[in-house]
């Protein structure tokens, strides 16, 4: 006989975990760039399905299927009579929902940059293998459930599990291009949708009511009831605290309160407590809540800038180092057997060794995993898909966000060395990708007389001292492009001393021939493609020689090179000195 | 003595169907374009109010008000004493729900060109009395009911309704502009906003737990609490393989997994497990899911491609086909009674006669609407606010992304015929509007010595072979227009051999005077507005026809026409060849 | 011995409560612009968070820690032996819920403008004090509750306290800028994403049925569950006819129905029901529906256009207005007391004197507070944050869309006067602040000969006139300078008669040295920063002029101030009555 109050219970529990889904695919895509959106959202939807597939196949089985120390069973279909007080179907939709929460932190830390199919086959596996071993020795009855670890709702067994594997995925794929120097700073990629993203934290927050919450599984007795409503408020209170301790670092540290780290805060606060939510009192729960904060900011910088792993979204800072914290500190605030409360020191040893247990052991076979996809199928796209965006290249989408305009991306190569000489920028774990085409051959040419606009710019220096010339010939050159070359181009013309350009978003003439796109199985007609125009005003600089910059950067010699365009501009003014003319366009500065 | 456990267990189904309405919205917005967001809104959030005050007054008596086979009973405001295990409120607010859903699947398949005030029209008929009539003879007690058919949570009472109806409804009020080529061709009309489509999908498949989940209305017994965990692990399960099979299926035929298809495939697995969920397998849930997915893909194609009816989201698709398909598969995979299970054909042809009587009901009494709306107060908007955009004259709202830059819609009559004589591009049920201006007679004028730049070509090409000129004079003509007018004026300079054009997004000068817009009731203050700039880079066409050609298009007499600015320039070098001068604007190249 | 239904329930009204955050979130940064959206994210974020730690440590207590008429009592972190039907953790999170909706209200309101620091400091005295004392008098057995006053889930006690304490809020802090005229006219200010907002008002009335629902707080026994039955359905009833109500007066008002508008009639219907939806019928709370929205409209119209308090989400209409009407119209249409039902005026009375005596208390508490706040940390921005957008300076985040081009917010400043001598534009409560620089000295300069394009004028004219030139030489100026400084060069322009400017958004070149922008703690590399390029054509202007009213206008001596460019054009048609040259620029048209 079932209880219907504890299945209505276990499942409003479940549904909630499920919509973490949602959650998490706005976090991650809100916290990455444009460009990468549909990819991201694919990746969030197909670990579910795999999640779903293999867990319900093999993977509840592994978890639930015996009571042995180190593996629970192969029992295909969760099929066979597995005892449980709640109908194993119910029992085995709420695990799902758990496990896929699991796999699908790892896409935000590998966000960008990873290849959709080595994704899915990792996903299968973590949902399959990994998480179902170290699952059952937690809460299957395995070993560490049998030596009195405690994790009620899952830090350590959900979340440090995702968390490890995003370290170990973010760390072999290595940083996405443009994110370290040369000289090992850490640039920022700014999320292209904090307002969705915002919206996955209050759909994750909402959902951890169930997540916690429902992890009584069971709502009969006053004893369950008073649990499953101390766990709420608990949560509530941590998730609170650790929005408002981040909030206050981040101000404290960057001079201002941070938007995206302080929507990390929120989930710091939430990962952190959900291992001692039932055993710790509302003020354990305000302590977890704090100390969860403070460690992820100083986690998040530690592997963004010390140990340069990129990870995109904070994934590791929050599940992999809020889980094993929140783990280690039910060991201490637990009021009953917590080492503050007197319960001595052999509880808290126990969530130690769990979480070192469970850390080695993800570390290690998703490490495995990874190195394996890397040498087989690939981890990583190519530089090109990298910087055209995954969405355009791996799915065939022009934008997820078709009409709109969305601005070239100044983050690529910023940083990336001037000479194929010099080392790429790394990671610790990772080497970034060079760019293909080496600037470093750029020349400042000898001007010659051939310059059919500004000849010979010595002499024309001197028409102008003599008062022959007014002033020098001022010319603009424009060029339309492809997005993807502007650094480059940016970067050739620093190097020929010019700084100032203007960027245009326009959308220009142009079909690659042969490559045709399907939007839902439809052909997309691309009569028009968005390009930019860069405009140079030069007078000193001859245009023989910036045209032929151009041309090295951008010759390809397939059609959609590009045109370069080159008119005479009357006069030039300098509105913070009243500079005109050449003079106006001498010497670096902001304008 | 009511249950509370049943009843809580029932409206939190009834909140999460709801929710749905959250759903629809965004997969439909998010599919289509920015331009008609504001009125894709507005038309899912009132056809959910149309519904809720129609399903009250009489929809909910003709479903549940009697048991006889065709119609339930006149019942206003479902107030007099029927009975259910449930109290009548309860049950009114779930069924209010599920009708509201068949409602609002029509919306999206008739999104982007369907007239507003036609649409809610459409919208009260459906909720008050086409739905609950074929509802009667499913959920009821009506003829149907009475032989057996079995359709647990509606994939035949509501999707199939809804999908039924759509199709009725996209078939009649014709493709959209630009959709269909003059050889009939299926153009791409991406979505604007795929992030918002995806968390669509999400909130959907959450509160598909509560669509079927709750269709049990009951958690009391163990008979009950089983069938609803099977429910739902099938429901699960199903939406992951229809989303898996997509995303294959996809992967093969368009040669990249496509993101929009596979958000739909995840829909069309649960709309085919919800009419069987209660009586089949796990296994049985992964065929039903694995065939929707399937069958949707291809439907989806078909009906674009082959019978050319436009449904910009794929309603038809996932609810009409995988809705019916499911209701079927039934038939074959129900554990009790199923023909794959030794249950014979009796229940198996009661659900292909279910299917094709519901069918036909809709088919029947949704297009007989839809005819003698487009006969009244008209179905479609006309072409000058379709190519607008919806939101900007039917909402008077500028956009529904204040703001940001939303590029011009290249979709619109990309294809349209160039020649008023040759037949307008058509889906099979439906034309679509040939569009006003008629660029059949832009001519091209031969060169008089009155083009005051390039003057007589044909001297100009003499004097550069004889070596007087070193090249043809190089003109830039520019000119800013209203977006809409842009695909008629690139057609136009095609048609006198100009493809080479940059189109920028600018913000230009002008009130439109007497066209006063409000926002929240103030008025919108429009001293600058949104505009695109047209540069053309010519040398050996004249100057003056390139003019002329302009005018020709974009003349009206009206202030707003804009202004055309001609200037030299000194230089255009194609950066693929070295080609400079005059001969790098020559032949047609991806430049 | 607690019972298991009657947690369940709570609990689930108590995550669903929880969810409105994002709803509100959604909605208030919808309405408002993107330049201000990271701002608003946080407001939501933080104020919850506030709202539970100081609700918990002190806010409970008062509200619910004794029986005295005024103030309940003071019991730190909700400790002491609170005797309720549910447990006490259980029924604190579903009050801290609620007290943190009444608290967030106000934000959006105050959008746009208001100090973050000053912001925190209200939340937590709203959410520590002023809410819980008037939430005793309703709810906690103070004299409201003694005398009979009934607000069943809060139409008073949270909707009204919130939006009176925003309309003191708005009022106090003043109007943005922008939004009155010199003439004291409403401009309107577009909010910059409606699909969001839409999503916000789905999640609104979803979380409602838990509002409305959960507030009986029970589910056992026949008159409990028949008593949320009606109220479930009440709230879905109203919700509807509050939308379709506003939808048709906006229709009427403003010739279209107004998107933005129906979506807070929605909201208008459900803040109306709350207070009565369990007293009232189902065609009551049609009625209370229909005044609620039509309350609404007028009221969102008489508070922006005649008193002139800037609300940018509309949340005094709609929480201020319709919680007073909705608890007073329970006064009428209580099925058992109500006026219309023969309960005679002694209920009636006692509704109007409670919503009196909230009103009057919330209001004066407020208004100090925030009097306070505005002569300590300053309640308002500068007017350099407000015009770069409060993500920016508050929160160092460039966009809350990184990569999303969003065009220049053209509403500020619009109407400002020119002259510094006339009277600013104001609210009826507070003023906005005047523009930095004053643009009244700009002089139409004589033209002399030293102007080196098109000379003197008159003399060109003379020798247009004879013959003797074709045309006046025409001159294109452009000039890329910061976004925020376009509204002023506009005006500057216009005073020497030049309407026709185009605007381009481009990126330029530019480090602003010395301020270091952080995301997630790293640098933002900003080496092409967001610009404007605006270009000038004109002919019978002279250049001259027209250089130095921009460097009287652009320049500050800093670098940054921008580069003015002059170029020659050929011609100028103007298509609309075919003059060509300088006639084609001449008076003012749309074009």
């Amino acid at each position: 006989m079932y209880s219907s109050v504890d299945v209505i219970w276990t499942l409003l529990g479940a549904f909630l975990v499920f919509f973490m889904q949602a959650g998490f695919t706005l976090v991650e895509s809100g916290f990455t760039r444009a460009k990468n959106a549909g990819n991201i959202i694919m990746k969030n939807l197909i670990d579910f399905c795999f999640g779903t597939l293999l867990y319900w196949v093999i993977g509840f089985g592994i978890m639930f299927g015996g009571s042995s120390a180190i593996f629970g069973g192969i029992n295909f279909f969760a099929g066979n009579s597995l005892t449980f007080d709640l109908p194993t179907p119910t029992f085995l939709l709420f695990q799902t929902v758990f496990c896929a929460t699991a796999a699908t932190i790892v896409s935000g830390a590998m966000a960008e940059r990873t290849n959709f199919i080595a994704y899915c086959i990792f996903s299968a596996v973590i949902s399959g293998l990994i998480y179902p071993i170290s699952g059952h020795w937690i809460w299957g009855g395995g070993f560490l459930a049998e030596m009195g670890f405690h994790d009620f709702a899952g830090s350590t067994a959900v979340h440090m599990v995702g968390g490890i594997a995003a370290f170990a995925g973010a760390a072999i794929v290595g940083p996405r291009i443009g994110k370290y120097t040369k000289d090992k700073k850490s640039n920022a990629i700014p999320g292209h949708n904090l307002t969705l993203a915002a919206l996955g934290v209050f759909i994750l927050w909402f959902s951890w009511f169930g997540f916690n919450g429902g992890s009584t599984t069971s709502m009969t007795g006053d004893d369950t009831i008073l649990i499953a409503s101390n766990v709420l408020v608990n949560t509530n209170i941590a998730a609170a605290t650790g929005t408002l301790t981040t909030l206050i670092i981040s101000w404290f540290r960057y001079k201002k309160p941070d938007v995206s780290l302080t929507l990390n805060g929120t989930l710091a606060g939430l990962v952190g407590i959900t291992a001692g939510c039932d055993m710790v009192s509302a003020g354990g729960a305000w302590i977890i809540g704090l100390a969860s904060g403070a460690a992820m900011i100083f986690a998040v910088e530690f592997i963004d800038k010390k140990i340069r792993v990129d990870d995109p979204v904070g994934a590791v800072g929050v599940h992999g180092v809020c889980g094993a914290l929140g783990t280690i500190m039910t060991g201490l605030l637990a009021l009953d057997g917590g080492l503050f409360y007197g319960g001595g020191t052999s509880f808290f040893f126990t969530q130690i060794l769990g979480v070192l247990v469970t850390a080695a052991w993800v570390g290690a076979s998703a490490s495995l995993l990874f190195f394996a996809l890397k040498h087989t199928v690939g981890l990583r796209v190519s530089e090109k898909i990298e910087l055209e965006g995954l969405d355009l290249e791996e799915h065939g989408l022009q934008s997820a966000y078709s009409g709109f305009v969305v601005t070239p991306d100044m983050t690529n190569a910023n940083e990336l060395p001037l000479s194929a000489n010099s080392a790429p920028a790394t990671g610790m774990f990772g080497k970034e990708p060079v760019l293909a085409t080496d600037i470093s051959n750029v020349q400042v040419e000898a001007v010659t007389e051939t310059d059919r606009n500004s000849s010979d710019i010595q002499t024309n220096w001197k028409r102008v001292q003599q008062g022959e010339l007014e002033t020098l010939p001022i010319s603009m050159v424009s060029v339309v492009i492809n997005e993807n070359k502007l650094d480059e181009l940016k970067k050739g013309l620093e190097k020929i001393g010019i700084e100032g350009l203007t960027v245009t978003q326009v959308l220009g003439h142009g079909i690659q021939k042969g490559s045709t796109e399907y939007y839902r199985g439809s052909v997309i007609p691309t009569k028009l493609l968005p390009k930019v125009k860069v405009d140079v005003v030069i007078s000193s600089s001859p245009v023989h020689q910036v045209i032929n910059t151009m041309k090295h950067i951008l010759h390809t010699g397939q059609p959609g090179d590009g045109k370069i365009f080159v008119s005479a501009m009357d006069n030039v003014v300098r509105i913070s000195n009243n500079d005109e003319g050449a003079e106006a366009l001498q010497g670096y500065t902001a304008d």
